[in-house]
């Protein structure tokens, strides 16, 4: 056959079928069985001379619930999901831990969803296989207090992951979620959130470090106010020499959702107004400048390109390099 | 700052250079070292009850060479470089081999550029730390007799990779290259790969099974044929269940070039008019049937659909997935 035509293609695994399989005469083997597992899902790369090590803490899959995306319906998130190739009415939310290695100081920013459970909580597993001791950690950054991002700051036994390290959080976001008349005054479906930050930070107590906007939080690391998708959300400049990294935390969730679509407004944020206000903002900003991205919910590698297209934005993932 | 401008954005860096750093306080801990090496690059997804896994052999960076797109003027290849978010004037050539789990048989698809030598051939230590014993490959099935994709067939002592692992190739590539008279007709640039040929299948003498096109050539793996690459260049579908993934081998190489411009012609394709041809019945059918495709050439993890725009195509990757 030297013709391809579309019928073709779609009948050749038909006609294979009817008996044309190639008998293989190889010494028969043991079965092999498939493998188990995914391989640990780690990632590095270097922003001058610093470098980035990537973890995926794993993912979330679960139905499209309706208020999803508050400003939508239904049918249109399914459409976009179709567009980015994705299952409709089902949602999987990623969830990527960053380290970076600068000026002899190992520093994990944000932490996932802590200990292992079914698909999320990855994290140690895949720092074991990379060869990295929670012990060597130097500091522990959290861009906003949402669980997925510091509930991995302390293990099943409620006693530091990273014992060595110090944590450094947004004074902002402090200041809001430590505050009782806040936590009294929130809906009770967010009354828990506020527990879970007391419960989280107790092992810490006296000892957190609070850190304002536009300062080094470690070398390198610059903390920029992204605020909306709560109060003292956090993100970050990583700059060494001529590399660059903007470090956006959860400016965004789903790529094809709210970056494709920045009006829409995901049932996560806070201030959705806001939000999608810093949003644009921010990818604006990052468009024009042709600045990497890391997301903390992007898919991992969870390192992008953000391509302006009218009003919108397009996802563009780097190119995995398998030599650092 | 609740503020974020644009020039807040760009001087915060500066800014914070100034002075405002953080004191680290934390036990001081010994300097950690940035890791040598990337992780080892592999991937594994599910085609029906098929295990596919993704193994990076690596990579080849060079500077563009004015034929590198025979049909094209260098400035619009370094315009398309950079509209892909590639350096300029400097080509990266990706290599991914593929492994199928398939009714108890392990298949190895292409191989890769041989023994390990600085950024290539980096398949034999990345199968070894997923577990991936040699000697367990039943079958490699090869698409086309370039170099980087048979060279792994031995290693650097001249036998077989694979010992225990039957040979298949596409009967008209065999045809082509193993003809004495296509060799001593082929200008002295290709004399080389004509020679390679008959080196690297050498210690499989009479033992190499030729299959030809609508094959299932090994269990859910059928033939197809994507002739001008090469002349007997070879695709496949895989299919399991309701799973399906066309597996392209060389239909196009770096995606950003020649997928977003399927008219520009590749140095490597032996007959370009074809290929060009081929190429675009390939996108055409992938994209109208929101097929999965594998390229041994895309980036790792080597996997992506294919939406159709005008006359030309973009590259959507898969989103990886950190669980099986």
């Amino acid at each position: 056959m030297s013709e391809l035509s579309r019928r073709h293609f779609l009948t050749a695994t038909a006609a294979a079928a009817a008996g044309s399989t190639l008998p293989l005469s190889a010494p028969a083997l043991a079965a092999a069985p498939p493998a188990p597992n995914q391989v640990p899902s780690a990632y590095r790369y270097k922003v001058g001379d610093i470098e980035v090590t990537v973890i995926s803490d794993g993912i979330r899959t679960f139905p499209l619930a309706d208020n999803f995306v508050r400003n939508q319906p239904r049918d249109a998130v399914n459409a976009a999901l179709k567009a980015g190739y994705l299952p409709e009415n089902q949602v999987t939310v990623n969830f990527n831990v960053h380290l970076i290695n600068t000026a002899g100081k190992l520093v994990v920013i944000d932490t996932g969803n802590g200990p292992a459970q079914g698909t999320v909580g990855l994290t140690q597993g895949t720092l074991a296989s990379v060869g990295i001791d929670p012990k060597s950690v130097d500091a522990v950054v959290i861009s906003h207090f949402h669980g997925d991002h510091i509930n991995g700051l302390v293990n099943a036994q409620g006693t530091p992951t990273y014992p060595n390290a110090q944590v450094l959080v947004p004074e902002a976001e402090w200041a809001f979620w430590m505050d009782e008349g806040n936590m009294s005054r929130a809906p009770e479906a967010m009354k828990g959130a506020f527990q879970n930050v007391r419960r989280v930070f107790k092992p810490f107590e006296g000892k957190v470090e609070k850190y304002g906007w536009d300062k080094e939080v470690v070398p390198g690391l610059t903390s920029v106010a992204t605020v909306g998708h709560t109060p003292g959300h956090t993100s970050y400049n990583l700059t060494s020499g001529n590399g660059k990294l903007f470090i956006q935390s959860d400016v965004t969730n789903i790529p094809v959702l709210f970056m494709r679509n920045p009006g829409w407004h995901a049932v996560y944020d806070m201030d959705a107004a806001k939000a999608e206000e810093t949003r644009r903002k921010v990818y604006d900003m990052v468009s024009a400048e042709r600045m990497l991205v890391a997301g903390f919910h992007f898919p991992f590698p969870a390192a992008a390109y953000v391509e302006k297209d009218g009003a919108n934005y397009r996802y563009v993932p780097i190119n995995w390099s398998p030599v650092l």
